[in-house]
């Protein structure tokens, strides 16, 4: 059987840390020079593995196994938030790269094939998902032409400048996957909290992003008594008292929202605000609950709103994301590694974060296993996962692999 | 009796509108180069009325009668909000510089003195007040030293630049003045809902500026499950809530208190807020209540910051404006006034609005007439009253002054 080989692991991914290195944390974003470089060491690192490494043309490091298939894609991002961690997608990236080597290492799993893959721009700094969109033939040409990050560089002119214009883009090779895994840090708090090792993903949770904005009269602190306001700061106020009400009685313990962002405007002690937003994002990995949900609310904003004084409107801030289950046989494969190598240590959890295998699931058989985060945090420069959280990870993804492979490549010789 | 001349005081106005016109409202922010334009215009009108006009060190215009005192101070301010009304304090200083040209018209009056002024930047471009402050001999040292508008301009280079670093400043008179006027468009729609043309005032309200801050812990939005956030805007919210339960049980049906700006921090939708500061102003003609009202504000944040899992803390934005009540005797003459020439469409009235009345107050007898506004808009574009109404403002004002100063005349000659 493989053994993916702990200090090779670790040296890669520190080594990896090393690029956008900022204080404990990393800054290293999409396409930036940093990004680059690190991507072309990956790809170094990919053929000193045996694998054929390209960097295509949105900024996809893809490392090919040269024995032919079925094989097993393993792949996350290595890009970081503007305030990034060191492993993110950073660990299921390496992890892929010590599973193909530890493969070609075993006499069992020499012939086999994983193919290896950090998708670009994960995180959104031009185009989120970028990298895992193309590969599955999403449209991505919108973003190419216009997209730009917070500094108005154009993601065509960072290809270019990263020398990848003309780079052919890697697309999915119909046939020739058995399935995706995507090891990943689990970016919350529920592996550590119940004292386990393990997580393995059983639906990435759908999102909806949206926006209510309230209405009233903008008029003067001082001078309008509190009977004939139109107020619409304290409106946005009454009105998440219900909306809370309204989705507690629709969740179950794993539905999350958040009011992220409050706009008063004009924003002055001494002016009742005239216009307010408030920015909305709920999770939930079941689809009709999410449909739900949008529906109480889009009712409640119209009983606001049909009862003023102040108006209300709902607008979507961005595409509704759905949930996406994982393949429950590769979940299995999952669950008995992780039980023969870290008995009662695991357990069956969504995830609450997208990821790039929410997009590969949809062309394949897919599957994620989650390691813990201390403390819960990621998106910090403090973000961490104890170094034997990391090797068991590896070493359970790396025995799921096998038995995945094996299994396929069986049943393909039937 | 002195007769204000309609057409004088209206074409007055519109000469001194159009120094910053913008369609119908007026941006002429304090020291700027049109606002510095206006005010040589008024010195001039000052002049041309026989009164001695000089603009002093702080930029405010300041005509004094040659007559010996005692005197009648009628004034206002000219300055603007950045989007300003054409009315506003321009009002009160025209109305000023007309009864000054109507006493100086009538036989029983031109023996009288009456000074007018218009105080530079009531309006807080650099520091709010600021002429009435010169004025009545508080502090103004490290304005002049450190003030500096929202373009990043000091008061200091804004004087200079207007020839005025090196002119004295006008201080009150010890001795010259049976006191001080302050006609002024009411800013809310009480006058206009009550069917009222005149208001005279009571008291000008003291107000508080408190911010209350909440620090819980910012974690991702999708990963951290609602049992164990401790969300810094969700507190926020609650705490509204309470607040403004707290303020009811305490408020009569002229307190007023506003949730004027929000921040939570940072401010995205796929993280659970870990900072949020709410800015709170409260206003009250009642010194008692203002001070029921904040013990009852820090009792409410005591107590949510001990109970957890958020901290709140209560901080001042500025210092507190103790109300100011209005010289009875002087309420006395503009009521009588107001009667004679407007019967039962006057009202007295709390003013909910800060004005340069309030520092004048604590050093001679002060009052204010209000007329309406239009809709109750003010610091609008939009702003606007009836010239019916500003030209029976003038007529009641000029009124009121003469009986004030004939009566001051009589007691200084027993």
């Amino acid at each position: 059987m493989p053994n993916i080989n702990p200090l090779r692991l670790l040296d890669d991914l520190k080594r990896l840390r090393s690029f956008g290195a900022t204080g404990p944390g990393v800054v290293r974003l999409a396409l930036s020079p940093v990004d680059v470089e690190a991507r072309r060491w990956l790809a170094s690192r990919m053929a000193d593995a045996g694998l054929d490494a390209t960097i295509d043309g949105v900024g996809t490091v893809f490392g090919r196994s040269r024995n032919p298939g079925p094989a097993l894609l393993i792949g996350s991002h290595t890009d970081t938030q503007p305030t990034g961690g060191w492993l993110d997608g950073a660990l299921g990236v390496i992890c892929g790269l010590e599973i193909a080597r530890a493969f070609a290492e075993a006499d069992e799993t020499r012939h086999l094939a994983v193919d290896v893959a950090s998708w670009s721009d994960e995180e959104g700094t031009f185009s989120g998902l970028l990298g895992s969109r193309s590969f599955v033939g999403e449209p991505v040409d919108a973003a190419l032409q216009s997209a730009q990050n917070r500094g108005g560089q154009r993601l065509a002119d960072a290809l270019a400048a990263a020398g990848l214009a003309d780079a052919p883009r890697v697309r999915v090779e119909r046939g020739r996957y058995a399935g995706y895994l995507e090891p990943h840090i689990e970016q919350g708090g529920r592996l550590e909290a119940s004292g386990k090792a393990l997580g393995v993903v059983t639906t990435i949770v759908g999102l909806r992003e949206l926006r209510v904005r309230f209405t009233g009269q903008r008029n003067h602190a001082g001078t309008t008594p509190m009977s004939i306001r139109r107020d619409a700061g304290a409106a946005l106020v009454a009105f998440i008292a219900r909306m809370d009400e309204a989705f507690r009685a629709l969740a179950d313990a794993d539905t999350v929202w958040t009011v992220g962002r409050i706009d008063l405007e004009p924003g002055s002690m001494s002016v009742v605000p005239g216009e307010a937003s408030l920015y909305l994002q709920f999770r939930d990995s079941n689809a009709q609950r999410l449909q739900a949900m949008e529906a109480a609310l889009a009712a409640l904003v119209r009983e606001v709103d049909a009862r003023g004084p102040v108006r209300a409107v709902l607008s979507s801030v961005d595409e509704p994301m759905q949930p996406v289950t994982m393949d429950a046989a590769l979940q299995q494969h999952l669950a008995r590694a992780a039980q023969a190598l870290a008995p009662a240590q695991w357990v069956s959890m969504p995830s609450g974060a997208a990821h790039d295998a929410q997009l590969i699931a949809q062309h394949m058989p897919a599957c994620m296993l989650f390691v813990p985060s201390i403390g819960g945090v990621s998106h910090d420069f403090i973000e961490d996962t104890a170094e034997e959280h990391i090797v068991l990870g590896a070493q359970v993804a790396a025995a799921a692999a096998a038995s995945i492979l094996l299994e396929a490549s069986a049943a393909a010789a039937r």
